[in-house]
């Protein structure tokens, strides 16, 4: 007997039928014996039509914000999650099974203030525990908490993922499986590289890696909570059969385990190749060196909600000034230059220079660590390609490295191969 | 200053276009002075997707139910009004109004454990009344509240009208205004009778019968509730532009007044001409006439649900013998038989007679109690045009005629006109 925590997203939800599917994938479990909570996002579409209505609705005039009340936002786009866990408390009791749908005030799952991107502070799950040592399946929305205002809290897009790992972690439960429309993480993505190859295994820093750069499969932040909470967490695939031979296995479903590094035992130096479009980089020349620059440049960046990624200052020749390089999605390029021409004279810098339409290709694996030359491979088999680099910034599991947009595929295949990822 | 209670049903938030429109109704409120709370209902038509959805999942098996697990149903079908109670505070918070909206179990509007169809037990609205008073408009959704088992329970269809009766009878409001999409309650159908004309006012008790006998202008539970506390509700149009001359009317708004029979000073015999389409009628000849055999009759019918209406019984010629004869809706006809089939040797009947595509029309009027003569001119005016009548009940208020379907318009256009309702 093991305690299994099942998250399905909106595709996986998306009609009746496959809300039928998914309680058949849930009755596997439960025929095994085991003690099961499911999590579930809404039907895919109907978030994006409730944040569509929110953004129909006119700006507020005057007040301080030209955004909308975010607990209003928090209170309409979180129905969609209620109607997908009440139809699969539904389809599993029609097979039999006890269940019962959990909305987040309900159990509670308490969240902080931030409604729109709430993080989860804590889960008083006992009553929900105790059915589900009764045999009761627990169904719960995903994506949403009580905030401390009483209101419904949403955890950001994606959020369910989030939900599944807290939950799994509050239960202590033995694994925690996020279902989704791929069958597991691989080597690279498969539309660019067909020799991709799924991964058996990644470590929780691997895989924190992979989805902050690009790898869309799981939220950013579930990761993270799976690493502190060591929460075991399984991606595969909702569309498989659910009663295919090995998708009981409890310890080796088919699918990629995300663990401790401890828990792989032969570890590669490189896990994968990761990949992020639209990048622009933005250089301001000759800039004065002298403490507090980069809190000028960078600060109203961050006032302004532009999210920089790379940074590279260069040593100046003659010491008195620089060179300084950063990374910024394409779409807010127009911003940058707006909020770094208006900061102009606090920075003291000479031109500004700037290019969109580049992209990050990086390189991640644990065993970097410990292995020597993994860089020096990568900048050779792009050299030998005639790509080149733009920027580079590395850190102790990771290379990441900006090149133009039109060699991105050439680059991932070719690291890919240069790291024998696509051998078995 | 006042307080009001608004009520928005679901074709007058259809949209983006309509929940701003209702925007402005309520800020024309607010900018007089008053305090406003705000019933919503769901987008018309997202209910029924809604239970489209629970009705598409496959039935329980086994078990002792072929039903659903209503407090599912609950937590589905309840998502819609969140969506549109959200949208409109969005909506009032960009005209400058502060407002929230509230979802059932926030009030916290309780209920009892009757899941889609539960009743309103207590409303513990002190922290919304707190806020009201310091100019906070209070959006509530309507249709649902919190029952004994900490779940969402929905009031049944067309139950935001009883969300908002209840709401203004715990907020001691002045008024509730019922807004809809038609302009008022008329003294019949206008679709039938053009010269139909609105009502100013209406008693509770005759808006009970028009509402219980097919004027489907206000749930007939709302009606009851308004009338055990005296809440004065207005029937009013949402597709006036909000800022008419007039439409901010304290005492006389446009619409239809629904009061206590004491407000109505120049009370008319007959206030309103109604009719149910629909209508069978089922006879048992030769019923041994002894006691309990209305129960063995009518004890099977209610135990399969079928809600039986006019009962009438013929007395007996000689004694032993009678003959029953009562109405069903047409499509509970065939149930019916089936379920008196399988008592027959309980009541102890001859034989079954049917007929379908009867209607039911009905006088209505408080003034009837002190008037004599009313039934008669009837009778009289049905006949006169040949119409043959199959049944009759009567009540203080109420004379209800069963007649053949297809005479059905003539019959409404005669007792409107015998009884002087086309004339001002």
């Amino acid at each position: 007997m093991a305690r299994i925590v099942m998250k399905f997203g909106g595709t996986s939800v998306a009609d009746l039928d496959r809300i039928h599917n998914v309680a058949r994938h849930v009755k596997r479990e439960v025929d095994a014996g085991h003690e099961v909570a499911v999590v579930v996002s809404a039907m895919s579409g109907k978030t994006n039509e409730l944040v569509a209505w929110v953004q129909g609705m006119p700006k507020v005039t005057g007040a301080n914000s030209p955004f909308y009340d975010a607990r209003e936002y928090d209170a309409i786009v979180a129905s969609g999650e209620l109607v997908t866990a009440g139809l699969l408390a539904i389809a599993l009791q029609s097979m039999g099974i006890d269940a019962r749908s959990w909305q987040g005030w309900q159990i509670p799952i308490k969240t902080d203030n931030a409604h729109g991107a709430a993080r989860i502070l804590d889960i008083e799950g006992s009553e929900m525990i105790r059915r589900m040592g009764e045999g009761q399946v627990a169904v719960v929305a995903g994506f949403q908490g009580l905030g401390p205002d009483n209101r419904v809290a949403t955890l950001g897009r994606g959020g369910s993922d989030t939900s599944a790992v807290a939950i799994a972690a509050a239960v202590k439960a033995d694994r925690c499986d996020i279902y989704t429309d791929v069958d597991g993480v691989y080597t690279t993505d498969p539309r660019i590289e067909p020799k991709a190859r799924r991964l058996k295994k990644i470590a929780f820093e691997e895989m924190l890696e992979m989805a902050s750069l690009g790898a869309k499969v799981l939220q950013v932040r579930s990761v993270e909570l799976a690493m502190v909470h060591k929460v075991r967490t399984f991606v595969r695939s909702s569309f498989e059969d659910p009663d295919a031979p090995g998708m009981g296995d409890l310890l080796n479903p088919p699918g990629t385990l995300i663990c401790d590094e401890e828990e792989i035992v032969e570890q590669e130096v490189v896990t994968g190749i990761a990949y992020a479009k639209d990048e622009a980089q933005i250089s301001l020349r000759r800039v004065a060196d002298r403490p507090g620059v980069s809190a000028a440049i960078f600060g109203p960046l961050a006032e302004s909600h532009i999210n920089v990624d790379m940074i590279v200052q260069n040593i100046s020749e003659d010491g008195s000034k620089t060179d300084m390089t950063f990374t910024v999605p394409s779409g807010d390029m127009e911003k940058a230059l707006r909020v770094l021409e208006g900061a102009k004279e606090q920075v003291g810098f000479d031109v500004i220079q700037h290019e969109t339409g580049l992209v990050k290709v990086s390189v991640i694996g644990i065993g970097m660590r410990s292995h020597a030359g993994v860089a020096a491979s990568a900048f050779r088999a792009l050299a030998d390609k005639g790509i080149n680099i733009k920027a580079i910034t590395t850190s102790e599991i990771k290379i990441s490295i900006l090149i133009d947009g039109a060699y991105a595929e050439l680059a991932v295949r070719t690291l890919h191969s240069v790291y024998g990822l696509d051998k078995k």
